[in-house]
Order: structure tokens, then C-alpha cells, then sequence
């Protein structure tokens, strides 16, 4: 890794809490944080070493020659319009569902998109969560892919397009499915069962789902056509329509995806 | 485990299909299959020692002393009613929902319902799956005790009302997950990105929901009313208005969730 590459963090949301230190145990050096936050840059930049924290977006006398915008996705039109750097330097978004060319003002562009979830309070191992890289020119692509093999495992090379699709199924996979078992946690709690008796079917659910294929792998009533227990259950969320609601949704589909196969 | 006990399984399905043999290497006896297809049956016999394949449910004269109802649930009310057994025979089903007195005809009654997924076709080891028990009288649940701890790793007395709630939990953490796992991977197959990369986002989002709870680990354009994103995913399912409503559905759901905590 070359020691003198600086990087600049543009946001100190999740992702930045968690990347800004695994980069900088690679060799790079992690020169500032923005937050327009103060409070919030301080918070991470004093986990690092010689790091600043910022509240102002003119970088055009700073020594990073990348900068990792991470921050919400409707900010980065904005952030990209304020940010004032060398012309040589490198902007890049992490965004699964932007365009790359959000940063179009930038001759040297591209994305990083990390496929994981994030949680300040959840330690991560980026060497295992693969990397989505986008970058407008061959010396930007050099740069980006040489920063992602610090620090993650693989990287592959990806259009937008096809990014925003795949954020599109790891909301699914990721968000909804945390979704659902948030309900069925509420479920467990009302009845004073521990939610973890369910940590087994869980992990076997997506052992299974990876193993043989989701579409191979459903039970339950909805796919076995079992009138008797879907009106049992929909009988016992009588009280929480809007669950109700999904609970008939959800096995409505599961019906007529598996008629469709 | 008394060697002198025989188990005869009423249904060949899934269940059935891993339980009867992983109850045979304690020392169980199987010595029947019921199948109202005598084929189903004999497919499962035949992976069992000095096991028959039946498809009358006459077993006054039977060796058996615990009868394993491992039916669709609908079919278990019609089959109790058919079912002639030695009046000391104790019979329990495995559903998730229907109440142990749908076997109210047989004094030595129970329930034994393993709480996980299970496909013919996936290999399941029974020692990390928690079982949820119950019995008419002391004498049954003794037997049934014994017979769970044989196989599983441990097991809960649970109400026939606690049960079918947790059953409701476990559509939800199974089923409705699976679904969304399988919606992702249509999404993936679509734009030709390999599934498997999902996996290592799918893992750490259950990792996460166990370790600091769902309700902490929800992230995502949904939890952080990320309308430009959400917008994006919805013009993206334009061509698909059935999942385009799931989305819609389960977004302001985790809105609504989000704000009632």
C-alpha cells in the first residue's frame, strides 16, 4: 500500500465508522472526516491517527488525493456541487443506487459500493463482504481496484445500472428480510418465547436458500396450499391489520410465484 | 434408548423422511410407514431396517407403542379418526398449529414439533434444533421426554396456543425470509450478478439480528426515509406491480415500525 496516499472521508455515517479504520490499518492515511456535523467528524477522526475533523467542503489545499463520499444518497448531488479539490484527486460515492455520474464535474471518478449492512455498534469483516467498483477512467479504476484489494477480499467491476439492481435485491434480502424477523420477534416476545429458539431455522432458512436456491427451498403453508393454517394465522393477527396485511401479501405471492415456475 | 420401543410414522413427507431414520440410529425401532401412497410409503421404508410400508391406518395389532403423525395439517383431524391403535399407544402429530386435541380420541395424546425447515433434498442435523413438546398426562410426556432427547438437543413444553404462535414466528423468520431471499435472486439472475454474492449480506444481517436484536439492526432507504432511493426501487418495478407493491408494503411498514418504538 503506498504510504502516501491520503484519503479524505466526506461523511462519518456507518459505513465511514467502519472503513475509515480497516483502510487506515492497510497503510493509507486517513488525513480528515466531514460531517457537517463537527461533533459527528470528531467523533471518528479521533479513532484514527492525525486525522482532522471538517465542516467545510473546500479541499482544494489538502493533501488527500482520494475522496470517499459517504454520505446519504440525496446529499450526494449537494456534497458533490460544494466539494472543492485539486483537479488530480479522486471522488468516489458509495452509494448502491447512484449514478456514478452524480460526480460528473470530477474527471477522476467512481464508485465503491460495498455489499454488506452496517451498524456503528456491530464490528465487521470487510475481507469477507464483496466490493462493487465503478471509475470513469483506466487510471481512476487503477487507483479504486488498488484500494479495494487492501481491504476487501474481491472486488468486482460494475455498471450503474446493474448496481442499482443489485441494491434493489439487497434491500430483499438485507432490509426486508431483517423486517421480518423483527415481526417475528414481536410475535415471540408477546408470548414470552425467547426470539433466539428461532436462531436455528433462521440459519438453516439461508443455508438452504444458498445451498439448493430459495426458489427450491420454501415450505410453509402458503406453497403447500394450506388453507386451514393460513386462516389460523390470519385469524390470530386479527388485531394488527397492517401485519395481516402483509402476512396475506406475502403468501399470495409465495401462491402464485411457485403456479409461475 | 429401550430398544424393545417401535415407532410407526403415519405420512413420508419431509419430516418423516429426516426424523425416522435419525430415530432409528438411537435405537428406535421404525416399523411401519403409513402413505395413502403406498409408493411414498416403501421410498421411506426402504431406507429403514425390518420397516413396512402401509396404506391402511389399522394398527390394533401392531407392535408399535408411539404412533408419529407427521401429515398436512387438514389431514390430521381425518386421519385421527381412522386411526385404530392398541388403546395404550401413545399418537402425537408435528404440526406447528393445530391444537393437541385434535387427537382428543386417544388418551395417550402429544405433540412434537421440531422447529425448524425441512427439504428431502438438504440434510438436517437434529442436535441444533429445538423442539417444542406436549402431553394429555404425565406418562406421555415421559415417553415423549425421552424420545426428544434421544435426537434432539433440547426441548420446551409449550401450550398448543404458545405453539401455534410460535409457528406464526416462524412463517415469518422462514417462509416469508425464504421469499425474500428468492425475490432477490430473481433480481440477481435478471441483470446476470451471481447470487451467492449475496451471501455474505444475508449472513450478517441474521448475525446482526441475533446479536443486537432486529429492532437495532435495521438498516437501509426505508428506516432512513430515504425517498430518493425508494423512488428509484419503485420505478425500477415498474414492470412488476406485484412486487413493486411488496416493496411499497413493507417500506412504510418498517416506516411505520419505526416510528411507534
Amino acid at each position: 500500500m503506498p504510504n502516501e496516499t491520503s484519503i479524505t472521508f466526506i461523511g462519518s455515517g456507518n459505513l465511514a465508522w467502519h472503513l475509515a479504520p480497516a483502510l487506515e490499518k492497510t497503510g493509507y492515511g486517513i488525513n480528515a472526516i466531514y460531517s457537517r456535523d463537527l461533533t459527528n467528524a470528531a467523533a471518528l477522526a479521533k479513532r484514527l491517527k492525525n486525522c482532522i475533523a471538517v465542516d467545510h467542503l473546500d479541499f482544494s489545499s489538502s493533501p488527500s488525493s482520494i475522496f470517499i463520499v459517504a454520505v446519504p444518497d440525496k446529499a450526494i448531488g449537494t456534497v458533490a456541487k460544494q466539494l472543492k479539490l485539486n483537479k488530480d484527486a479522486i471522488v468516489v460515492h458509495t452509494s448502491g443506487t447512484t449514478a456514478m455520474e452524480v460526480l460528473g464535474s470530477f474527471k477522476n471518478r467512481g464508485v465503491l459500493y460495498p455489499l454488506q449492512t452496517f451498524s456503528k455498534n456491530k464490528k465487521i469483516d470487510f475481507s469477507s463482504v464483496p466490493l462493487f467498483i465503478e471509475a470513469s477512467n483506466d487510471y481512476s479504476k487503477t487507483i479504486i481496484a488498488t484500494l479495494a484489494q487492501s481491504v476487501f477480499e474481491k472486488h468486482c467491476y460494475l455498471s450503474s445500472e446493474k448496481r442499482s439492481q443489485l441494491h434493489l435485491a439487497a434491500v430483499f434480502s438485507c432490509n426486508f428480510n431483517n423486517h421480518m424477523l423483527h415481526m417475528a420477534k414481536n410475535i415471540a416476545d408477546s408470548n414470552d418465547i425467547p426470539f433466539q429458539l428461532l436462531a436455528p431455522l433462521v440459519q438453516e432458512t439461508i443455508d438452504k436458500a444458498f445451498d439448493i436456491g430459495p426458489e427450491n427451498a420454501q415450505t410453509g403453508p402458503a406453497i403447500r396450499l394450506d388453507h386451514t393454517t393460513m386462516d389460523a394465522h390470519k385469524a390470530m393477527l386479527e388485531d394488527n391489520p397492517e401485519l395481516k396485511e402483509i402476512y396475506i401479501t406475502l403468501s399470495h405471492h409465495i401462491i402464485n410465484q411457485n403456479k409461475a415456475q
